[in-house]
C-alpha cells in the first residue's frame, strides 16, 4: 500500500509528474481499515495541537493546491474538523482584490500568516501565483514597472521560483513548518466528479461553467504544477503530491503528512521556573484563605 | 559641500561607519540658501508624486533609522509636509505587540507595505530587528523553536541580513523602491537635543529617561548600525548615512534621496488606448445632449 514517503518530493533528483500516480489502487474493502486509520491519526493530531499552542514557539501552515473537484474543500473538513478551531486560521485564495493586485504576490500569503502556536490552513495559496497566473499569462497584464515585465516567461517564472523558496526559508528559520499538499487527481475522474455536480442538485452550487474552461486547459496545468512543484521543493519545504482519484485514501494520506509535520514539531506543554511554581503556590494559599 | 553621492552606500566597498561624517559643516551663512533648494526640491516632489499616483505601477518605501533626537520626526514633517497625503501612508513601528512578537519579525512590514502607486513612510522599521534586537539581546528571550535560537549571535544575525537581503530583492522584482536613511548623528550634538527637551517645556513629551539608558549603549549602537548597513546595502537598495547634526543640511539631503528615487522611478500619467480615446469622446457628446 502506498505509503506518505512514496508522496514525498523535496527537490533531491529531478521531478515528474508522471511518476506520481493518480490513484493508489487501493483495494475498495480496505477502506473501513483506512478510516480507522485516518480516525486514529487525528486523535493524535488532537492531542499534539493541544501542546503545540500551548507552548507557542513554532507556526504551521497547511496548503493545499489541485485542480477543481480534486477534493481541497472535503479534504479540509473531514480532516481537519476535530481540531480545536481556536487554534486554528483558515484563508482561502480566491481571485485576488484590486487591493491585492496593487500589492506584491506574497502579500496575501505574508498578511494571513498564523501567529506561532497556530495551524495556518490556505485553501490555494501564492502557488497560484505560478499556476493560473502562469497558464492565463495573467502576469503580462500586470500594472507593475517595465524593468519588471520585461522578461521572458521563463524568466519572470524561474524568478518567482526563486522568491517563493527564499520565502519559504525565510518561514522555516523563524519557526515555521510548511505542508504543501497537491492533491493529484485524474483527467478522467475530474470528469466524472463534474458530471455528479452538474447531475446532483444539492451539488450544482459547487459547479461553473469556468471550470470546464479551466479544464480544457489540462496539459498546461499539468506543465505548471510539475514545473512549480520542481522548482519550490526542498528538504526543509517538501510537496507531497497525493493521489486523489480515491478519496477517502487521499484524506489518510493528507492527515499522515499533517500528523508527520505535528510529530516533528514534537511539542510539549510549557514546564514553568522554580520560581513560577512558587507564585503558583502563593496563588493557591490566597485561594484557600 | 557635500552632496547626496557622498551619503550613498551600495554595498560595493567593505563599510566603515566612521568614514560617514555626522556634521557636513556647512556654513550657518548657506541656511537660506539650502532651505530654498529643498522647498524646489519638494515642489518636484510633488509633481512626480501625482504622476506616480496615477501611473500606479511602482511602490516607493521610505524608511528612517536613527538614534533618539537625530531628528527622523522633523525629516518627515518638514521633507513630506508637501505631499498629497491621499497617496502617502506612515507606519511607525513601536514596541511590538504580543500578537506581533508571535510573527516572523518582517510581518508587520509586509502587512504595512503600500500598494503600488503610493509613497509609504516608516518611521523606524524592521532594521529594528537587527538594531536593539541585537543589543538588548532580545532575540535569546523569544518564544521560537529550538533550531532557530540555538545559534550564535554571529550567525544568527547573518541569517537575519540575509533575509532582509532577499526580502528587498523580492520588493525591488516585484515592482517596489525602497529608501532606506540612516541619519548620522554624533554623540555630543545628542546630549544637546536631550538637554533641550529636558530644558524646555514644550519639548519634554518628546523625552523618556530611556533615551538615556539606550545613550548608554551608543557604542554597541554604532556597532550595531555598522554591522546592519554593511549587510544589507545592495546597488539595488543602498543605505544613505546622512549626516544629522545640522538640521537644515540633513532635511536637505533627505529631500534629495527622495527626489532621486521618484525620479529614477519616472513616473508618467497613463496614456488612453484608441479605443479609450473615443470612449472619452462618445462622453463628452452625452455630456453635451
Amino acid at each position: 500500500m502506498m505509503k506518505l514517503q512514496d508522496c514525498r518530493y523535496d527537490g533531491q533528483k529531478a521531478f515528474k509528474l508522471s511518476d506520481y500516480p493518480t490513484s493508489a489502487q487501493v483495494d475498495k474493502s480496505m477502506r473501513k481499515d483506512i478510516e480507522a486509520m485516518m480516525a486514529a491519526n487525528i486523535e493524535r493530531m488532537i492531542e499534539l495541537q493541544d501542546k503545540f499552542y500551548a507552548q507557542g514557539d513554532e507556526g504551521l501552515v497547511i496548503m493545499f493546491q489541485a485542480m477543481d473537484a480534486a477534493g481541497k474543500d472535503g479534504a479540509i473538513k473531514h480532516v481537519m474538523s476535530g481540531l480545536n478551531p481556536q487554534g486554528v486560521k483558515v484563508y482561502s485564495f480566491k481571485q485576488p482584490s484590486k487591493e491585492e493586485l496593487a500589492h506584491d504576490y506574497l502579500w496575501r500569503a505574508a498578511c494571513h500568516l498564523p501567529e506561532r502556536g497556530y495551524i495556518g490552513l490556505f485553501n490555494r495559496s501564492y502557488y497560484e501565483d505560478v499556476l493560473i497566473v502562469k497558464v492565463r499569462e495573467l502576469w503580462r497584464g500586470y500594472a507593475m514597472p517595465k524593468r519588471c515585465l520585461e522578461l521572458s516567461e521563463e524568466e519572470f517564472f524561474a524568478q518567482r521560483y526563486r522568491q517563493i523558496v527564499n520565502f519559504e526559508d525565510f518561514l522555516f528559520e523563524n519557526g515555521y513548518r510548511l505542508v504543501k499538499i497537491f492533491l493529484n487527481l485524474g483527467y478522467d475522474e475530474q470528469r466524472k466528479r463534474f458530471l455528479s455536480r452538474i447531475d446532483e442538485p444539492a451539488k450544482n452550487w459547487k459547479f461553473s461553467s469556468g471550470d470546464v474552461d479551466e479544464r480544457e486547459l489540462w496539459p498546461q496545468y499539468m506543465k505548471a504544477f510539475e514545473d512549480a512543484i520542481g522548482a519550490t521543493s526542498t528538504k526543509r519545504n517538501p510537496w507531497y503530491v497525493i493521489p486523489a482519484d480515491q478519496k477517502f485514501f487521499a484524506r489518510y494520506l493528507v492527515s499522515e503528512a499533517i500528523l508527520d509535520a505535528l510529530e516533528t514539531c514534537n511539542p510539549a506543554y510549557p514546564t514553568l521556573s522554580a520560581d513560577e511554581v512558587a507564585k503558583l503556590e502563593e496563588c493557591r494559599k490566597r485561594l484557600d484563605n
